[in-house]
């Protein structure tokens, strides 16, 4: 990073509370990631994915779709989905968050395009769905379960915010307001339809566009929608949040990413309004989720089905579902718990999603993506690709992940850093600059790192009130066994709060430098015993980092045999050359010689039972495991994998 | 038993091979199951589950779909599914069955109404779907992946054999046979359509056909559908059963039920034509499936998505998905193979399928059903009932289960037993009466038995040639460590070969009697390390039935929390009064005691790991398990259940 680029940027980014909001934390209005693990995957975001967005959704046909709806192009409707236009409007999300950041020509000359083509193909009342406009025309809102009519105005209403706060520019967000509008009309208290989307968005949206735009009408809205959801309006079905009100709900349940988004608006009305109801329920789901339909990579959903939670400590590994979408609302919905309760355990689920679950859902060149995020391929496993496969795939004919994975990206820099009365607050170990008002002075603090392949952060204090103290807090991650911190070059005690922050208070001045070294040594890491599907199994984790096994660092035999002996070291191994640059870890195993079961694979067991580890003597097979961190996995070859490794 | 009873039943089943047919062993011609576990469980079937069937076909509007294709009655097309019509046909098979065993006034004339109305719907040209006919006019054939049409014109013809053999009436046989000309017309070799049905099942149907009329153009017919499917002809899917051909396949795949279907075809066409490539590839497929992708149940089908296999060793268990109609599929081929090769090992499997995985998929009262037979209900397990869910159901929307169990149960007796040129084999031990020609001469042999309650099993002579020696042959189990055998009081060595099959070669004399004793003590059980859905884990089971724990037998705190000690005895415990009267195996457990883990469910373990069984020496919560057969589970109350209980 060069001193010369700390210019502090823009303050556009997501969730932008309005002066009345009550939280217990605030966004910092400059951020920038300027170097280190993140600088280098927003370069492949900003530098592969956005751009070759607009040649992806031509080929998609979802700006077909957007001419066709327009009237100026002939032709069939392409796409089986009524959310094709949400991928547009996605996209445009992101490079949104982009141009606040860089205003790269061609990319505003994209989105002005596409901004045309959307402007263009929305109704004279406001109301645009091109699938419903060419398909279904006459048939508005018959289906809300799954017509996703409301979804797609969310995604609209939110790329207008982020393109309007990152450019000042107003064609996207008068479109998006004239749909508001409309559906304020037609679904607000009073309006004619009595209803919701089966799949929330435009809730979220909503409490943006009162940011923006000051609008109260949008708040109450979102709000009304929130409430409506669980009276079974909608048939009372879990998958579209509508078998028991929010209020009520007791733990997450039903689709996963749905769901999500519609806790990810509760807390931005809790946070606007101060509903403290609406805030308990939000931290009651969130706890329950966490304790018991959390994969440990962060991955969220354990059906295919349905796309469903699954039940509490139902937690597969094949067919752990994990949708890259669902980690990407995980992040929304935990910034926003995070900022309203100021508890540090939000911001440690974010940076695990961001470092695995999310991660992982793109290739480490930008070219491919996952949909489903397995913690576990077979030997053998035989996949025809696709949306739901486990295998890396250029784009999805339903391709909701891609573009939501773009637009995380664009604005990472806004889940970085926080404010309050007493100072500032860094949530994520991203190298860059991160500043505010703080007790009424501009602020800045500077990271420099390598995390997560080191440890060591060092902060430094750029701009500080110099006439009153203020406090610097660091959060602790939860993964972390121990950590010192020097100030100034001195090491000083300093243990966490039982809220995960370290709280460093001093009267700053420019150049004062903090550093904290986390407890990097590798680990070997046990679930809940509830968690039936890994019983006898250890992961790997090195800092935030869930590692994994792959068929290709394991030839010879591929991993259903594969046994860890846990009795051994594991050790931290650089590896700068491989999938560009990463820390493996390695362990002592083995592989497990196959029993002669003859042709049932059931068979009885002694009382004082085979079921411990199993200490061979001969220890036939002996081989050295190396786990990569999962977010690098299937960037080689398509091959076996596994998180969960047997300890006998 | 009374002796009265024991008439030789008409020789009504299916499977009839023709005599040209080169298998290893033949059905008998006599065959009845005249008491003891299963002629209870038959006495359900028939007095409950099938008097039911005509009203159940009513109230879902399957009949009147009929009268709709037939003209004769107005209104809308009622059912989601293109394959209404095979739930009719599979009761009229089922019904057709039972008419062979007792000629019921009320079922006769129901069979006759219903029939009446199939021979109604039917087209002039023969075809016959009323889905097509009244929804879809024009379009036959449009869409062979999902349109079910051969589909049902399979269990139309299944229906029409066993009706024609067991009553000796023509009036659906001869429906079945103008559908199946129509069909050979125009999917037969050199016809209009290169293609097949996306569901099997025409194709075992027609080597019926061929069995009951002699004609050989079924025969020719299904061998051409059977050898079609892997070309890509239906886009190539697993799914499908067209992503490879049967003849290179390596391992089951695709839909469970699809898969079951096509291979109970090749190996009825690998018995009429003595194909030996299609004989190994059905003894190759049968081995691989049973070695990866079975269930301890018997079930099989692991994704609730697309109703597939999943990979080898992929064997899930609160999702596992062991459709009832899998089970049935899977009798239906395992019996051709044991049929086919001789080997015991396929009447094996039939036994644990019928007692555990196609057993459960019934209530003990006949009135409910499951279509999915998981292994695993977790505590505060929500579910919304319906087809596929873990709750006992009085009807599905896609009803494909309960009649293809009624169907099954009704001819159950005929997979008992077999004959051979050496003498009898005893295939089940199901009391009853089983006879056939033996070395020319009629011979019968009774069973007597409360089997699987004890494992004592009397069989007793009572017909037999007296000239010359013949040869009893009785299945081993591949449960039983041990057995005794007495042969008119005098205990002898006889130990099983190993095909499995204990030979007992005599000159026997009516009044002979040969006892049986079988190791019923209950026993622990532990999956191949490869399954690690339940590693760590055991199972109970005792003689051929799996047990299974359930949340009303162990109040006060569910049974997520649950753990065997196993290195304590298991006992046997007779219950008459419960669930109709069986034995429970008690085992000692306790409850584990949640660890304190605060909000993130995993946590780094110590290298020495604390993965072995967990000798915790206070033992808090200690308590007595109670497992009941699995057959039996969901009868009482909606609850917890589980199969594989954790050793730690």
């Amino acid at each position: 990073m060069s001193r010369s680029t700390l210019h502090p940027p823009p303050a556009a980014g997501p969730v932008r509370l309005t002066a009345g909001a009550r939280t217990a934390l605030r966004p910092v209005g400059n951020a920038a990631i300027l170097g280190g693990f993140w600088h280098r995957r927003r370069a492949v975001n900003a530098d592969v994915c956005i751009p070759q967005g607009p040649a992806l959704l031509e080929a998609a046909g979802n700006l077909h779709d957007l001419r066709l709806a327009a009237g100026g192009e002939p032709g069939e409707y392409r796409g089986d989905f009524p959310f094709m236009d949400s991928d547009v409007y996605k996209w445009l999300e992101a490079a949104a968050w982009e141009l606040a950041r860089a205003d790269t020509p061609q990319l505003a000359r994209d989105v002005e395009r596409i901004t045309g083509l959307v402007a263009a193909a929305q109704e004279p009342d406001g109301y645009l769905n091109t699938w419903f406009q060419v398909t279904r025309a006459g048939r508005r809102y018959e289906d809300l379960r799954w017509g996703h009519e409301l979804y797609c105005a969310g995604h609209l209403i939110q790329a207008a915010v982020a393109h309007h706060r990152s450019t000042g520019k107003k064609e996207l967000l008068e479109v998006a307001v004239r749909f508001a509008d409309h559906i304020d009309a037609t679904f607000g208290p009073g309006g004619p339809i009595d209803g919701f989307d089966g799949h929330p968005e435009v809730e979220t949206a909503l409490v943006e566009l009162y940011r923006e735009t000051g609008e109260r009408r949008y708040l109450t809205l979102a709000g009304h929608f929130v409430d409506r959801h669980g009276h079974g309006v909608l048939g009372g079905e879990a998958y579209c949040q509508d078998r028991v009100p929010l209020r009520a709900q007791q733990n997450v349940e039903g689709h996963a990413v749905r769901q999500l988004y519609l806790l990810a608006a509760a807390a931005d009305l809790a946070a606007e309004t101060g509903d403290e109801e609406l805030a308990a329920s939000c931290e009651r789901l969130w706890s329950a989720m966490v304790a018991t339909k959390t994969h440990i990579t962060g991955g969220l959903g354990a059906h295919h089905d349905e796309e469903d939670f699954g039940d509490a400590y139902e937690l597969p590994t094949e067919r752990a579902y994990c949708e890259t979408c669902a980690a990407v609302a995980s992040v929304h919905f935990s910034w926003r718990m995070a900022l309203l309760t100021g508890r540090a355990r939000y911001s440690d689920l974010i940076e695990r999603t961001l470092f695995n679950g999310l991660l992982a859902g793109v290739a480490l060149d930008g070219e491919r993506w996952l949909y489903v995020n397995p913690l576990q391929v077979r030997d053998g496993h035989t996949d025809g690709g696709g949306d739901q496969s486990a295998r890396r795939t250029r784009w999805f004919r339903c391709a909701c992940c891609p573009p939501n994975v773009m637009r995380l990206m664009a604005s990472l820099e806004h889940y970085v850093a926080s404010t309050d009365d007493a100072g500032l607050q860094i949530h994520q170990y991203a190298a860059g600059r991160y500043g505010g008002e703080v007790r009424g002075a501009p602020t800045i603090v500077s990271a420099h790192t390598d995390f997560p392949w080191s440890g060591r952060i060092r902060l430094i204090i750029e701009e500080s009130p110099q006439d009153r103290p203020w406090t610097l807090s660091l959060r602790i991650p939860q993964w972390s066994a121990g950590h010192t911190v020097t100030v100034a070059q001195r090491r000083i005690e300093a243990p966490a709060g039982g809220d995960g922050w370290l709280r460093l208070e001093r009267t700053w001045s420019p150049g004062d430098e903090v550093v904290l070294e986390l407890d990097m040594r590798p680990r070997l890491v046990g679930a809940d015993a509830r968690v039936d599907a890994v019983r006898g199994c250890v992961a790997i984790e090195r800092g935030p980092l869930v590692h994994c096994l792959e068929g290709v660092d394991h030839p010879g035999g591929g991993l259903d045999d594969v046994v860890i002996d846990t009795t051994r070291p594991l050790s931290a191994v650089e590896r700068p050359g491989l999938l560009g640059g990463l820390t493996v870890v390695t362990a002592s195993g083995r592989r497990r010689t196959p029993a002669e079961a003859g042709w049932w694979p059931y068979r009885s067991v002694p009382r004082a039972d085979g079921t411990g580890p199993d200490h061979n003597p001969h220890q036939e097979g002996e081989l050295t495991l190396t786990a990569i961190p999962y977010y690098a996995w299937a960037n080689r070859e398509d091959g076996p994998m596994r998180v969960w490794i047997p300890a006998f």
